[in-house]
C-alpha cells in the first residue's frame, strides 16, 4: 500500500457575494491527478470572506440559499468593523465565518463520492468580484 | 509506525425532516475496526439534504436544535427551486448548504475524542423519511 | 517520503458566551512540532458548547460575529433542553451545533495556509467562562 499526500490549490473568479460556484470539477481534477484511490479531499478557503459547502447545483437552490445567506447577516444593519474600516463588507466576514471555509469530501475508487444531485461549491461573500484560492489536501493510497 | 487508511460507510434511516440521529456508535465502530490508535476520522453525509456536526444529544436540546434550523431556512417561505421542481423541499437543501456535510473528529488511544456531552450527530433535511449514507474515512497511525 | 501522524491538544480560557478567541497561535505551534511540510491540520473542540471557525479576528468583526451568533439562537427564547436540564445554555447548545465543532486547515511549507486577514478561532457558547480543549491532528509529509 503507497500512502500518498497531495497537495494544489485552484483560483476562482467569483462575482460579488454572495455568489456560489460549483468546484466539484477543480476539486475532483486534483483528486484525479494525486493517485489516491480511498481517502478523502480536503479543501479549504484561504481569505476570510469566503466560504466552502455542498448544495444541489441548480439556479433555484443556488439562488435560495443566496437569500438565506443575506438573513444570517444582512448588508443593511449595523456592524461595528464598518465603523472601523469602512470597507462595506462586514456582513461579508460575519456570513462567511457562519458557514466555515473547509469541507472534507470521502474520495472513493480514485473519484470524489458525493450524491447525485451534491455539488461542492465555493461562495464569495465579499462586496466586490474576487479571485478566490481553494486549497486542497488529497490524503490516501494509491 | 503503521501508517492506516480506513474507510467505511454505513446507512442509517431517518423520518422526514429536521430528523437528528445519533451516529456516535456508526463512526466509533468503524474507528475500532480500523485498528488506527492516533489520527482522526472524517465524515461525510451522502446528498444534497443532509448535514452532520455534533451536539448534546438529549431530546431537549435536539427539539430545539430542530426549530432553529427551521429558523434559518423555514419550510413556508418561498423557494425558487420549488418554482423549478415543485418537489418541496427548497428549504432542506438550504438547510443542508448551511449546515455542511462534514465533520471530523479526533482519535485516541483508539476511539474518538469527544466531550462527555458531545455526540456526532446526523441531520436529514428532506420533506420525507430517507436513508441516509455516511462516509469515513479513518487516517492515522496503528 | 517521510509520512506523518501527530496529535496534541490545546486549552484556552474563555469568558461567557459567546466569547472568541484566535487560536491561530497554538495552532501553528502544533503544526511547527509536528515537522509536517505539506498536508493538513484538522482541529476539533471537545465539548457540545464550543465551536470553530475563521474569521478576520479584529474587534469590530468580532463583535459583530457575537451579534450573528446570538441572532441564530437567541438567550431569551423558549428552549426544551431548559425544561429539562435548567441550567440555562440552551441556546448554547444550538449555536455550537449550527457553527459546528471542526475545522481543517491547509499546511504548505511547514506552516498554515491562511488568508493575511483570516484566523483560527475558538468560540465559547456556553453561559459560563470555560477552559475549553481543542484536539490538534496534523497529518502530512515532512
Amino acid at each position: 500500500m503507497e500512502l500518498i499526500v497531495y497537495c494544489r490549490s485552484f483560483e476562482v473568479a467569483l462575482m460579488a457575494g454572495p455568489d456560489v460556484a460549483d468546484v466539484t470539477d477543480e476539486i475532483g481534477r486534483v483528486v484525479a491527478a494525486s493517485g489516491v484511490g480511498e481517502g478523502s479531499a480536503q479543501a479549504t478557503v484561504v481569505g476570510s470572506t469566503g466560504s466552502l459547502t455542498t448544495i444541489e447545483y441548480e439556479p433555484g437552490a443556488v439562488e435560495d440559499f443566496k437569500r438565506a445567506i443575506e438573513r444570517l447577516a444582512p448588508p443593511g444593519i449595523e456592524y461595528m468593523h464598518e465603523l472601523a474600516w469602512r470597507d462595506g463588507n462586514g456582513h461579508s466576514h460575519v456570513q462567511a465565518a457562519l458557514l466555515g471555509p473547509s469541507l472534507v469530501l470521502p474520495v472513493r475508487d480514485g473519484i470524489l463520492r458525493l450524491g447525485t444531485w451534491q455539488q461542492a461549491v465555493l461562495v464569495n461573500h465579499d462586496i466586490r468580484g474576487r479571485r478566490r484560492t481553494v486549497e486542497v489536501t488529497v490524503l490516501g493510497q494509491g
